[in-house]
């Protein structure tokens, strides 16, 4: 540790707070001590550790689906942490089935992680109590628990979702569309509560028929965006839940003879690129993922306190789509 | 199983094949049957499985890198394979660091994981081989393992390059560049090679500075792409080692008052929806993924035999990028 605080310049202490997770550190000075760590191979003595504290330096995280990009740096940020702090990360995926994230949760539990980093598909973690009484730190990411109290950290889905909705009503468009994910997961119905509230702001109505909530499944997603854009009332702007709802909802407005804006939440890569660009409300997915494994570690060493929820802002990215005018 | 049978309207012998990853199954009966699995919740008794075998029930994954988009349909199709036969998947990433990739899997061993599915970033695993005696299955995929005799299952990155670079040569270029991920990888380096024999089958000359390899930070590959296309005899063409390298490439060429001919390795998404839609050498990644956690499986249920390199074919999809003319 002495020659890790040497080489990065800083003090024993410091080095300490970032192998801990500990606050009060600077990104760039966390950025130089990491190198100095990596440079020099320096290894927490993780044999000991487990002796002494009765861990196995291991941690869980259960995902909804390891093949949406979104949760990439989300995990990549995750296991950074834990690398940082001598963890292995295990992982797994309840593919949005409340059922298999319980049974992928007790089978981490009963390896003895230590702790657990969680983007939950059900909304009932009772089935964690013993788990939790038995020592076991839960963070909740992306979306909160539901009937018990843990630390979760989340984007203001609610709050990026009226920023987008408001943002298409201030380029001249009432009749806006939402499409996003299933109504029970929480970020969902968050983003729908936020589009709400932005056209109740500016007093305009919301037909049934403009709001459609599903799975990201293509072929739902292209049904929702062609029932949406023809009936008597089409709408002349959508608000996409979510990423998924965003490559699809992209693919559908390509393929019109009239122009659509498009607010999408989450930011997808080339977004830039298209004609017009993809506007969004990005949140920073890694950002999300190395809060709640720095939030787990910090209670892993006994940080004391009642659960906290910790949100993190979203972003509005102008790029074209967003800033069509109403095409009527 | 029997009810699991009658659902799926196949028989008792079929079921077993199933979840026991046997071949002989059409793709077509063996969703049948996870489907018929899935509704009725059955499960294999792996308590009973590991005392009988000395077996834990799961497998581990080794990445390169969590955040790239072609490892999420990889580490998923993986996944729902485990998940088939009843065991746990534990997942890490390498960071295309060969000390991180040996420590990842002695760690994963040391918590007696059944078998081990790994993307490796070294090219000497003889530090595996008490772990294969022991009795650890292994199999390599994306990449070959080095310096043992092992089971590996990959795409044709020579055939699919030399197929991908013989698509630009007959749409007339004759100068054609080669960015790739860094030589020591074996994907990138059977690439280039691709990229070799058809310039050779086409009796035209390669000059050294057509051809850069490296990392994929977009930093380098812009600096890449930059110095190909300028100098005194720039190139008309690109190929991109990967979709890391087209993504970056993609918006080097967007910023250009000429057009550039340009075919990726790697599907990339959206890549439908540019213009020009992005010509690329697609590989199945979850084709990938299954096909190795088969194995795998099969080898753990006492399948005999010498390590075999399986190899899948790519696909060339035509979008426009490949298709432009040399410019001058």
């Amino acid at each position: 540790m002495k020659d890790v605080a040497a080489r990065a310049g800083v003090g024993l202490k410091t080095v300490s707070r970032v192998v801990n997770g500990e606050p009060g550190v600077t990104p760039d000075t966390e950025r130089r001590v990491q190198e100095a760590i990596d440079a020099l191979g320096f290894r927490r003595n993780d044999s000991a550790r487990v002796l002494r504290k009765g861990r196995t330096a291991s941690i869980g995280l259960v995902l909804e689906d390891l093949a949406d990009p979104f949760y990439g740096p989300l995990s990549r940020a995750v296991e950074e942490v834990a690398r940082a702090h001598g963890a292995l990360l295990i992982n797994g995926s309840s593919a949005e089935d409340p059922d298999r994230e319980q049974e992928l949760v007790l089978a981490l539990c009963a390896r003895r992680v230590d702790g657990l980093v969680v983007i939950p598909a059900g909304d009932d973690h009772r089935y964690l109590e013993p788990e939790i009484k038995a020592g076991v730190a839960t963070v909740f990411v992306d979306r909160p628990a539901g009937r018990i109290d843990a630390d979760v950290v989340l984007s203001d889905s609610f709050g990026g979702a009226r920023a987008g909705v408001a943002h298409l009503i201030a380029h001249g468009h009432r009749r806006i569309g939402f499409i996003g994910d299933q109504p029970r997961i929480h970020t969902a119905a968050e983003r729908l509560r936020g589009y709400r509230a932005a056209m109740a702001d500016a007093g305009l109505p919301v037909h049934d028929s403009w709001v459609s909530l599903g799975s990201t499944a293509p072929e739902r997603v292209r049904a929702a965006a062609d029932a949406i854009l023809s009936g008597p009332e089409p709408v002349t702007a959508i608000f996409a839940g979510n990423n998924r709802v965003t490559v699809t909802v992209v693919r559908v407005l390509a393929g019109l003879d009239r122009s659509v804006a498009l607010v999408g939440f989450d930011d997808i890569e080339l977004a830039d690129l298209l004609r017009p660009g993809v506007t969004v409300i990005a949140q920073d997915a890694a950002q999300l993922g190395r809060t709640a494994a720095e939030r787990l570690f910090h209670r892993l060493d006994g940080a004391p306190g009642t659960p906290e929820r910790i949100e993190l802002g979203t972003r509005l990215i102008t790029r074209g789509s967003g800033e069509l005018p109403p095409a009527d």
